[in-house]
């Protein structure tokens, strides 16, 4: 294990949030709020610390994918971990535990929240939990990678581990360049949505934090009620933004490079369109006669379709009152996510739809045995190895998944509640159903519960993999060990 | 297709059935019962087709996977269609879904009820529908394969796709032999498990049915309180010999054949009692102030632990009151099953096993990517396919699963209780959580969703595939043109 390279890259990651840091302290500065001394000290302490650490590079700069996945699952546990201490410093969340819980939401993009009245909060604060999402949505390495001196081939281990942020299919040949033009991409997205909200005659810290919260597409809100009090044009904007943000980059930077054909016909967007109508269709007619105009419950189902398949979180109702039919259709929304290489957690549409076509090949298969197996995606074959790597995915989700809410259980609520809350959290989303519903929150677990939905929303954001490498023992064990081991073992 | 060789097989069934339905007749005349009559009926109406279609038999016998599939699922719908005209024409269960339905569940061994009031039928009804779990445990085509006069080769097709009754590890030379064992050792642990609970001095009727149910991992009970009236005894004799029937019977064969420490190595039941074990002990300790004695306490665990995971779902307590965590576990026992080869149903202990062991390797080929990839089961290496067809295998179950769970969502009942109702008739358990609890039923679902959770039984016990297949349409077209398909497709 390279572990200065890890040390490195981990005090890199330091910096940069110090540097993050200073955005939440100027908005407190504007608002003439005390609270802002708590992230300006925290930013001055994390830039100095992290400028010291990385004053050298280190030597030995090779690191392999063991590595690559350790630097990730660290940088975003200490990211979380040192985000998190100025709400503790500056008293907006006193309690660490649920500070560290309300970070951890807001960098891997969850939106789940332990706090019963977020209108209580300073500006800042408000703004450092949503920026967070901004931060998260895109992955933090990527973003190290476009600024980071490192030498050539290694970093693909690095933005392999952080896989669901937007990537390109295919390893472009210069990394960096790619990065570069996605954060472009996302930053010229945000600013949109921003002008169209003020536009919509959004407030403008409104229309910032939220369209934070959608782009990357976590979801916390700033209001008690949810986005329920915007006019309906600006539930649309974001509505219709969330699906953008929830659609695969390969398109947008498809669209980038001028390849418009190449864009439409990216086989994973159509699924994704296709589930995302079938669902608000469905829920539409299914609510109808809850709401005054078909209208009203148009938006509605379409908004919260948008807000729960793209993982986001937002709610302009409570859809915890809806028939059972639609709130089984958000369950399967939820496990659904969306597409891959965006925003977005989830399953990943992806993964859902080569299952669906396995599944049918295999069918086949078995009528016609001579049959010959096909099943292409994005116009490719899938191959031996990459199905097995999806169904080793779907196996390791299942089994944390299931070891989770098993230890939940041990908490005091509900199957239905703890089923979401792990589905919620894992899939990083936000809110439940139930106790953990969109007009409830997270609060009332108890700490080792919160600790536990942590690991969750880390988990499923960075694809359960790298945060297993982390905690098992064998990562930290002599290499030599182990390869002998292997031997021995054929 | 070769129509004249399924419509053979059919035929072969209904004769069969028709034979069987002899024993209930039986039994209602030794009580003195006039609804003896409608089973009499039924099997010498059934008896008569039989033979006469039976009398010549097809020319071509040969056949392949797609006819074995497509007989297999027809022969269980016809058996449950047929078995419950009897229940329809003694006016013990009046309308013919839920006459359906309890037959279905009864051959699947689900033993999932629609009957509020079980103690109102008649001696033979209760005889019929504990009968049918002892016939349907060991599955009806390897029965037929026992007598059937059919040549060599084609009869595998048959074997593999009734998959989940008991069957040895590698396909015999002599199949027929080989389904004469397993006959015979069903057939003495049945008797010695009858024997024993006399002995333990419950009613000769009782012990008959109860044993059914046990030996078939179906679950009806013949008392409105489920089997928490008899004593101590009886308890932990049933709680044994359940586990036993959800031993894999590769075990039994192989002691059969005096090749004991082989027996004693088989790894799925190593899986199979550390999962049982362990589920004891959490549950005991969980329920401990529940019950006046910690005897009692680790009987009910035991009880509840062995109907729960041989999907049996007979219970001497209402779980549903049990504590959250306890209640957790149990719902994971429903989905890991009983071992493969057995009477029981659920996804199946070696499938979880070879799906922890596939994660852990894919851990381990992560960390050190040179890693040589070794998955062992049993001893052999799982390779490529066997992984695939688990894999493939699972897909299917969870996209059945959550089409089940949706449409059942249109009903009235809330997310628990359908979720587990899916669960509990998908893995062939019987009673779920909440309004399908123990000491409830399934008679208040629509009449459509009793035929849902019906196909979800059937689909349960024959692994998904064959039903799947028999309702593909493209099972039904000329292969002709599917392979012209095939070729234009490549």
């Amino acid at each position: 294990m390279n572990y200065s390279i890890i040390f490195y890259i981990i005090s890199y990651v330091l910096k940069i949030e110090g540097f993050f840091l200073i955005a939440p302290a100027m908005v407190g500065v504007i608002y003439k709020e005390q609270e802002y001394l708590s992230f300006l000290i925290c930013a001055l302490i994390y830039i100095l610390v992290g400028v010291l650490t990385t004053l050298k590079r280190p030597k030995n700069q090779v690191f392999y994918a063991k590595e690559g996945l350790v630097s990730v699952a660290l940088s975003w546990f200490v990211l979380s971990i040192f985000g998190s201490v100025p709400f503790v410093l500056n008293g907006d969340i006193p309690n660490f535990v649920d500070a560290f819980f309300e970070t951890v939401s807001g960098f891997t993009t969850t939106g789940s929240s332990i706090l019963g009245d977020v209108e209580a909060l300073s500006h800042c604060s408000l703004f450092w939990r949503s920026f967070s999402h901004w931060i998260g949505g895109m992955g933090v390495l990527v973003f190290i990678l476009s600024v980071l001196p490192l030498t050539g081939g290694s970093t693909i281990h690095l933005m392999r581990a952080e896989s669901p942020g937007p990537q390109v299919g295919k390893v472009m040949p210069k990394i960096r360049d790619t990065a570069t033009i996605l954060y472009l991409i996302y930053t010229v997205m945000t600013l949109v949505q921003i002008v169209i909200l003020c536009v919509g005659k959004m407030p403008l810290f409104d229309a910032v934090t939220l369209t934070f919260g959608s782009a990357g597409t976590g979801g916390f809100a700033i209001k008690n009620s949810g986005l329920a009090e915007y006019n309906p044009f600006c539930q649309y904007v974001i509505a219709i933004f969330m699906l953008l943000f929830g659609v695969n980059f390969n398109v947008y930077f498809l669209a980038y490079k001028r390849h418009f054909k190449q864009a439409l016909s990216v086989e994973e967007m159509r699924w994704y369109f296709v589930i995302v109508g079938a669902s608000v269709l469905f829920i539409t007619y299914n609510i109808r006669s809850m709401f005054p105009t078909l209208e009203e419950a148009f938006r509605q189902s379409l908004f919260q379709v948008s807000s729960i398949i793209t993982t986001t979180g937002f709610s302009t109702t409570d859809f915890n009152l809806w028939p059972l039919f639609s709130k089984c259709i958000i369950v399967g929304l939820m496990f659904c996510g969306a597409c891959a290489g965006s925003t977005g957690g989830g399953i990943k549409v992806s993964r859902i739809a080569v299952l669906i076509k396995s599944v049918k090949d295999e069918l086949q298969v078995i009528i016609h045995p001579k049959a010959v197996r096909h099943v292409r995606f994005e116009n490719k074959a899938i191959d031996g190895a990459t199905l097995r790597s999806i169904f080793m995915f779907l196996g390791a989700y299942v089994l944390v998944f299931s070891g989770s809410l098993l230890l939940l259980c041990l908490d005091k609520y509900d199957f239905t509640t703890n089923f979401t809350a792990v589905a919620a959290t894992i899939n990083n989303i936000g809110p439940g159903f139930s106790e953990v519903g969109p007009v409830k929150n997270f609060g009332d677990y108890t700490q080792l519960s919160k600790l536990l939905l942590s690991f969750n929303m880390l988990a499923g954001r960075l694809e359960i993999f790298p945060v297993l490498v982390l905690i098992n023992p064998k990562t930290w064990r002599s290499s030599a060990l182990i390869r002998f081991k292997h031997k021995s073992n054929i």
